[in-house]
């Protein structure tokens, strides 16, 4: 598959013409071809990470919910750890500030 | 599949006995499972997240590589801005944070 839209980007990125080193940063048609076909695959993935984020805010806005109807706690702060340690054991300082993104988002409205 | 979840974590969340409230934040049984079951379903998110941050910040240097192979510039801020733009569109505030995060994890060591 990558191969195929590798070869639809490339003639994209011929075609494109003059416009070529103003999109893709270079004016070299092999290079120009590579980095469309690699926006592609970045594009998907932006795409996934965007239905994810949607959906994982909202099952974690429902953990709260169900847990405050029961007579429980509104957050969980073992659980908080849990999850940003994970997110920094995997990326770093850069997982730490995702995941604490990712706590805000779904703890909702306080 | 989130019903076998459910199930498998109901029992887990009644074996845990007098640790239901601490791990749930909730002691209602019916509450405990039910939370278990959507932890399970944003654990399974998380781990998406993660490897699709790897693999796009691996991509987006692979991108930024070839053109400073090329002979071209090392970012494309019209690039950059649509990125942020598409971001900001689809989750507001934290959409901007997180392709600002997204952004600067694929540009790589200065």
């Amino acid at each position: 598959m990558m191969t195929d839209v590798a070869e639809q980007s490339g003639e994209t990125a011929g075609e494109a013409g003059g416009d070529t080193a103003a999109r893709f940063g270079t004016d070299e048609p092999g290079a120009a071809a590579r980095i469309a076909a690699i926006r592609e695959r970045i594009d998907e993935i932006d795409r996934t990470l965007i239905a994810l984020w949607q959906e994982r805010a909202e099952l974690s806005r429902e953990v709260g919910a169900t847990r405050m109807a029961s007579g429980g706690t509104r957050l969980v702060l073992s659980r908080e750890r849990e999850i940003l340690e994970r997110f920094r054991h995997a990326l770093g300082a850069d997982g730490t500030q995702l995941a604490l993104l990712l706590l805000r988002a779904g703890r909702g409205p306080l």
